[in-house]
């Protein structure tokens, strides 16, 4: 069976990665998957929020433009709340993020992560996390090269990818189109030695069993040391 | 190895629930886990979301009394926002219930299931599930009751429980005292035919193998089935 | 005449009083007044508000769950205002119970009691008074166990109820379906010296005479003296 | 005994009313009793809110200006919510206007009366009443004259006054100065029947006796008297 | 031709200017430009926002009374937003006297100036800068009084109006009923030496000429020359 | 003298269009002048907001990227108020946009122009203009192609660009570095007739002179003719 898009079940979208898309920031990367784009900022504060009483910290911060998508979403302000799914996806970014990191080591600063969703074709809460990660690396080697930092506070490298059942196949990375069809959508983020962080399954129309849910588990495990690869050749080794 | 309240590690706490316990809503359980004291209510409206172009529609509300906690946590209202996590908590119940549940079946209308919890010690997000899974059945049987279905909309027992990896041993249900202290923290909801639903595995401390994952998921599988057997003993059949 | 519920015009609804009912809170109290079920809670912090120049500070806040009525309501959080009728209540509840207590004495810091309706068949707000206070002298015993303070700085008792004219009659401790039809609608607070705090009369459909407000006050400072008597047999006498 | 201002205990301070001070609105007047002035417009719109299901409908809506007191205070927009203090206000003066009309009679539309404090020297919310029955009866008489409606739908006119104790001795129309020492602070809005529609009394430094309250509920009723003279002298009858 | 209300092409509409119309703020005017109608206080405090870091700082409000216009328009409050036409008015009267002052001079403290439309009949914005002005000038005067500051902080007088094209006639000073039928809508604040602070120029239903636009220019000068003598009638000189 | 970046006075920074960068929005460029970068996308709704008795409707929305700047400014849902600035620029895109459009000929549908400065380097509020006039274009290029539209409802090219006096001498197109010390911020807009649409100046650190205000708007009007030219390479004729 061929994919809308003509890939393989097991098959990433094609990555690119810009670094330093913009210029200010002290790490930025354009994260894109396939047709998603994420612009991820790394912003680094000197204080920390009041609920940290020793070492640093790292926030996540999520959102699409208005017309990210097909239709057109008002903005959270003219709402005056901020979309439950960002909140949730947001939450989600931090805690992936500060996992991957030694906060004792950060010192008393805080980093907040700013995933902007350009354009967004399913797959944007862990792209989001895979580009967050390297926007916060950007960010923390700065540090270091400003002489803030002995060394980097980064332990491992961290990325995310989805998953789901289409059609009762299981898929990795989905696109929209796939997305939207799925009968179970599994998010996962796991570390480049393979242990997991976060995974989140849903089924969407049907409950799923314990066998699919490790399928969808390997699945992603493999998209995910790709990633970690891609992830690699633009910061070097984490030292 | 014995757990603070002396439990063994795949023991679930005293579940308590009371029906009815308040006498307006269509739909009403008081949900104790332990400590855990939620109030569950389901409101029956005769028309559905926007959103919503054919059957019907579930959704559920999560929030915590000022006190709920050990320490008081200031209002939403005040703070003019809804909790991050009261927002991300409440897509996973309404997503939970509307799993177990025929939309069509349900016809034109909306069901509302509050969860309040009075008293939080760990695990109300499942907690929340469980008893918020009852006031929907309740809700429906007397809209069956009242003519207005034929039959009880709702497919399977769908409850939820906690598990968690604490100083390296996996425990099922944790108290808050536990969840504290967390290496990772698992919510589980799965139907009584033993398929999940929603799984939600974070690392809260380290990354997690797995194997672990298995392990948790296996302690939460037992534990929901007792809970699918107390609820069965309070709503009977689903038909 | 027989009422709805066959109390006599002069007759309290049974009162039922449940200390500690949850067990974060330094005070806690589940006030009953026939269905009527207000969750009063009292927290401490060792910190006043910036208007507070000297001693200390007793606040209130006050709301009814979604569906403690007969119709579900949305939360504030979802209209993003503070309901005016609770915003109205909880300055009463805090007037109230300040002028109970003697702020020097309590020394530089603040109780919050919070009174969360349950279940409302009327008569929440003066409920709300009788239990907040209660809640509130449970707490301060407590500094006063914890060597905090040394006397308890509660000046007197203070307890509230609502009278009201019914098809002409004057009723003590109306229902909400005596409520919803009373004519003029009497809510007062008194001291257990039968001196008055707050008193607060609306002509609902009509205006009202001086002489059916004297009677009204007269019914409701019976109905008070009851309510000081249960308080102290919870409280003991307030030294 | 002479009063800060040199009236006597049951004496009013200057009212001065000046109708259609701004001449948009279909009824106004600016309402000044001393050193307070509150301008008072009635909108009309031919809808009621939903909650309406016959007649009409009254509203009102009181706000302070920014540097109407002695220390400027934030605008509501400001702090995104609406000042509790309003907030109550304003209820008050809109249950006491819809009880001095006929809402039948008035038809299906709301009249909107807005009370905007431009300087406040105590009794702010009772000069709003007064001031507002009268912008509410212009706003009547207008649709009365465009041949709207065949009569007035206003019942009897409607005042409000404020008395209290100040150095134990009971004052009728409380300056600010005297307001801000008051023992016992008292509102009541009554008809020119000498009913009473609204009666509000607080003790705010110490409780209050029924016979003081008997006090203060004389010397208003003797002040509204001579507002509602003034009150017919600028709207002539009611017919 | 003649204007609706019988002026010529360059002339002012009547100006009146009431100072003191309010008792409390350290500055005020009631000030009224035909029938527009804006009360303008001044407000001083003792501190200085946190983006000042040397001198003080003087920051403007403005706001239309619901009933100001032809229409009532809903409180920002009850919608939970600053209009955004009110957001560009303030920040508009701000730069413009923060152009008149010397902030260094004026020490670290904070000036508001609030403007309330309490009638609006065109102009407001121009008549709150001219109004606001001298309000912001009284309140310096009582600094120098009571001897905090050494001289008046004020560099020169500042004065606002607008002027506009309608029926392709350049007007100056629109009253609404020109304003809303204007072609080129013009609006001017400039110093009594004719310098410019700020220019605001829309065209509403053409585009204009720069030849258009030069002749709307000095218009306003010659209005805003006439409005400065009238200022200093008021203030004497800045000195 | 030599500009920071070396251009002359009278020159744009490099201008670079990029159409389509996203692909869900009807009409879409991603514009740049210098480092200035903003997204610029154009949606369509087949409804017009209330206000609109006839013919369609045009409106715009402006936000930065918090990280678009050199300090991370927090987004406005977390401060819950559209900040003001963006409140004033937005209504500038806004009416700027309609007057280049005949809303008649558009027909009852609203176009949404949304600009994201991904990347803020000066000017963003006329380089919102000059993209949200070909995100316009383009989006209506779609509804003629569609058949929805019988002809572009465009009269003219509608661009923007900025200058200023910096240390004494008029430059053109000024980036951040220029623009924070400018004495006098232009804003201007311009038809390719060469007539003016808006104009917004203001003396930032000193009054300025009507000479240099002619001498600011000939700067600019020059520019305008270049970015006409421009806009025109992309979008052809506007027939």
């Amino acid at each position: 069976m061929t994919r809308i898009d003509g890939r393989r079940a097991d098959q990433l979208r094609p990555v690119k990665i810009t670094s330093d898309y913009t210029k200010f920031a002290e790490g930025c990367v354009l994260m894109e998957m396939g047709e998603t784009r994420v612009l991820c900022t790394a912003s680094v504060e000197e204080k920390v929020p009041l609920h940290v009483k020793s070492g640093g910290w790292i926030t996540a911060e999520y959102s699409m433009l208005p017309r990210a998508n097909r239709e057109r979403t008002a903005r959270d302000i003219s709402k005056l709340k901020l979309s439950p799914r960002s909140a949730e996806i947001q939450r989600l970014i931090g805690r992936a993020l500060r996992s991957a990191a030694d906060l004792e080591l950060l010192g008393p600063r805080q980093i907040i992560v700013d995933c902007d969703v350009l354009q967004g074709d399913g797959g944007t809460r862990t792209a989001s996390v895979t580009g967050g990660f390297l926007a916060l690396v950007l960010a923390c080697r700065r540090l270091v090269a400003e002489g803030k930092l002995a060394k980097l506070p980064i332990r491992t490298f961290v990325a995310g990818v989805s998953s789901g059942i289409v059609n009762g196949e299981a898929l990795l990375d989905l696109c929209y189109e796939e997305d939207s069809r799925a009968e179970v959508d599994f998010n996962c983020v796991m570390t480049s030695e393979g242990n997991l962080i976060e995974l989140q399954a849903t089924g969407e129309g049907r409950p799923f069993t314990p066998a699919e849910q490790e399928k969808l588990l390997r699945l992603a495990g493999a998209g995910i040391r790709e990633l970690n690869a891609i992830q690699k050749s633009i910061t070097g080794d984490l030292i």
